[in-house]
């Protein structure tokens, strides 16, 4: 099997590297060039004028994205074949549906696989439908408590946060996702349990925190007299322990071929963000993602906005040897955004062999963190502008505000002064700034591009989920990776089996290094 | 003057990374190590032997520490010497006395400026205990809106959220710092103004982002048929157009020697902790964070823990070449200290040139990202155990829960079942496991370090803070660079108020680069 570096298109683009575009030369930047370097598809632009690449650059990257035949496994990807595999050794052998949970709408695809996929997360969400809508007539809860973690939770969070102009009055989600017996005391304190809907979601039901969380809320329910059957519900797949109508107010199904990180168009996220925007809202909001799903399936440069994005990526990676990204949002929407773009991204492509199971010899995926802005230029930079490590930059930004309450200060709206500050940056981390005192010279050639949209929409929300899924999925494409398992997990996991077992009884298997760290703790008692 | 890689201590520091400790190493990584590699100070354990690490390494970091006179500079910070300044170039020329804001415990320091800002800082604590004495006994706030951005956000907003198990009944807190209007929208739907208490945090008053915001919460005040100067309370300079009884429920106040990112132990954290938990929380938490300022002046290897820190952090950085470090609190209430301890290190620490305004040789300021265990767990730990770049971690834990409502499953508590989990990371990411199949392989030699603590009280968290501070303090001394201003911000300020020009006015001065990304704006319209 190729290894990434040895297609052609890579040696190029090795070489183009030794002296990558300046963005700080005089002439280089210009008016002409922030014009001409941008994409366009779903309501969004992307701007890459400020990415240290050239027109040959962007061919090159797309030769390569040929080479390792991207739009072939894109397409079996949104078919269903079984790409969820490393060949030769024992793995999940799965396909990877997450575009079939939104396939409702136009050009749907018509492989078997994802014919039966789309039908089944159709009948799900006409389930959902009608089950909201007895909800909504019933009017007995006003709160909803979502358990789960990683996937479970990440997503189902970060897109709650983004749409809260559209929040149905007198309706609020809380979380319960860490061990941490402080995350659901301070959940419990604000609860009125009788008012409360409990949503529940694990794959297999096995997961030790999500499992814990619920035991405590069912004894939480009783203490209260009231019966868990009609407050829970279980979002699970079918014929676990959680796929129970005796034990749930309902149970919703989702399926193994739909990774944790790639399920919050399935139920995982459908049911929490219908009770708190309606179904109507989840519904745009899967049209959105459909509609980003049949671009990426496109060999168009123009239009395939996570294409170009996973290629801007890899320049920035393998060629130009940055090891993160920061995703910036200028939209207090997108408060947690990052923190679901971080595992997506990091837990889907943070992996170190191929798919023949081979170590690779390059980088594979970045380290994700970020924050939104204006408030981060008041926090860390100062160091993007001016430390010594250049991390390229992903920035979000919208025309429009959501709630569309503005007020007009000196002449201008906050909008249009969080749009100012978002372009002043773009532009001063590019170009920098020369100075007679060495404590104002910024030295510039700081990549970033901007993906920009004119309001954060429900559709446009499905759409920046979908450009980010694809854009993750591009990337292991191109390095040949598995982005679809997450082995990096399960030592870690029987680890802490150990140790709990040695919390529970002295008797059972020693531990020595772990009985260490255990000897820490005792010596708080002295 | 010296740059850091020429002493001779990084010399043969430099000669000891050639070949790093091996922690997967059979019999390298023993119980007795674990044991071994350990300080301790103000109830925290700093356990340190899953860094790559020898004695000699310990040593000759040690040895750099006083080659570059770090006690001697600790001492002048916390005596008032103006340290922010850049040596023959204009600069802030500032003291930089944060410990002042805490110095009312034991070993008071006595240097004239230090026991001047200490007076001043108590006066205010004083004047704090009179205002909260008249809140409490008037009852008319509930609710409080902090209105501030950067530092006069991210820390006070991560130490709220800290101590939720001391809430006072009936008392919640929001966060306005987005230049984004749909910040201040979410928070205005859920408010009552009349049980309003405002706080608008500025130095100077001129922060586009505070201003605008209090602006728009005055039309808001005052469209409820409410005072605005019967709400707001100010914290700002003395002097500066916020200082002024007529426009203000309160003035308190804060000043020059104390930097934003370093102000949550001033009045700018003091009014918020002081309403939700009371004075007597705000008191204890400033003990803790005195506490550890003691420490920190100590050449004391065995207990002065943020010189620990900061010298595992230089092992890391400058001599095994890893660019970042990623926080990971075992601890839900730690939610947002990443992000506050992002700012404060990147802040300080993101700088290109020395003390003299020499361009530096080496790596300064980390990346530092982070979010909470277990949660992180199932997000992207994937990467980093069998991702391709090596991010060194600092993992902060408890004993203990803070509300002590806790549930035994299967034999353990949950708390129990989260330091298993923290136990249990930490020694798979140093030994790694070897397995025939590749996707099971952990390389390991992953380095971390461990906090340990008893439980997050007011006093733990505040050593927390402190320990932190000065950790970036020392960090900054042994590098020679000034971690006390943020030049790195300007740029982007001056560019914006460009654009922000353009959009208030065409005949505004032209700016071609900016106007071609607000034509792109143009074309939503079509």
């Amino acid at each position: 099997m190729t290894q990434f570096m040895q297609y052609p298109a890579a040696q190029r683009l090795k070489q183009l590297a030794s002296q990558p575009f300046d963005l700080t030369k005089s002439n280089n930047l210009t008016p002409e060039r922030l014009a001409d370097f941008s994409a366009e598809a779903c309501g969004y632009k992307l701007l890459y004028g400020t990415e240290r690449v050239t027109k040959e650059v962007m061919q090159t990257l797309f030769s390569l994205s040929k080479e390792a035949h991207v739009f072939q496994k894109m397409e079996a990807m949104q078919s269903g074949a079984t790409i969820n595999a490393i060949e030769g050794f024992p793995s999940e052998n799965r396909s990877v549906l997450h575009t079939a949970t939104r396939d409702f709408f136009d050009d749907q695809n018509q492989a078997p696989a994802a014919r039966e996929a789309a039908k089944q997360s159709l009948l799900q969400v006409e389930k959902l439908r009608t089950f909201m809508a007895k909800i909504d007539r019933e009017q007995k809860f006003t709160d909803v408590v979502m358990i789960g973690i990683g996937g479970s939770d990440l997503g189902p969070r970060a897109h709650y946060l983004s749409l809260q102009h559209l929040l149905k009055p007198g309706r609020r989600a809380h979380f319960i996702a860490n061990i941490d017996p402080d995350d659901s005391s301070a959940v419990f304190r604000d609860l009125d349990l009788s008012k409360t809907l409990v949503l529940v979601v694990s794959k297999t039901g096995t997961t030790m925190e999500t499992a814990t969380n619920e035991a405590f809320m069912r004894k939480k329910l009783l203490e209260a007299k009231l019966k868990p059957e009609e407050h829970i519900v279980s979002i699970t797949m079918p014929g676990s322990p959680l796929d129970d109508p005796k034990k749930y107010l309902a149970c919703f199904h989702m399926w193994d071929w739909v990774g944790g990180r790639y399920s919050t168009t399935s139920m995982v996220g459908g049911v929490l963000l219908a009770f708190a925007f309606g179904v109507e809202v989840f519904w745009e909001f899967l049209r959105g993602a459909s509609a980003m799903d049949k671009i990426s399936l496109k060999n168009k440069p123009e239009t395939n906005l996570p294409l170009l994005a996973a290629l801007l990526g890899i320049w920035n990676r393998n060629f130009l040897e940055h090891p993160m990204l920061a995703i910036i949002p200028y939209s207090q929407a997108l408060l947690r955004y990052p923190a679901h773009i971080q595992q997506l991204d990091m837990e889907s492509d943070g992996k170190r062999i191929d798919k023949s199971g081979q170590a690779v010899a390059f980088e594979t995926g970045p380290i994700i963190w970020g924050e939104v802005g204006t408030s981060s230029q008041h926090s860390f930079f100062q160091l993007l502008h001016q430390g010594t490590t250049v991390v390229p930059l992903e920035f979000i930004g919208f025309k429009e505000s959501q709630f569309g309450q503005d007020h007009l200060i000196d002449g201008t709206t906050s909008q249009q002064k969080l749009l100012s500050n978002l372009f002043a940056q773009i532009l001063a981390l590019a170009t920098g700034q020369q100075s007679d005192n060495p404590n104002k010279i910024f030295p510039g050639n700081r990549p970033s591009h901007l993906l920009l949209g004119k309001q954060l929409t429900p559709f446009a929300l499905g759409a920046l989920l979908a450009f980010y899924e694809h854009k993750v999925a591009f990337q292991g494409f191109i390095w040949n990776i598995n982005s679809f398992d997450q082995e990096g997990v399960q030592l870690g996991k029987v680890l802490a089996t150990k140790i709990i077992g040695r919390f529970a009884s002295p008797s059972s298997p020693a531990y020595p290094l772990a009985d260490a760290l255990l000897k820490k703790l005792e010596t708080f008692n002295e």
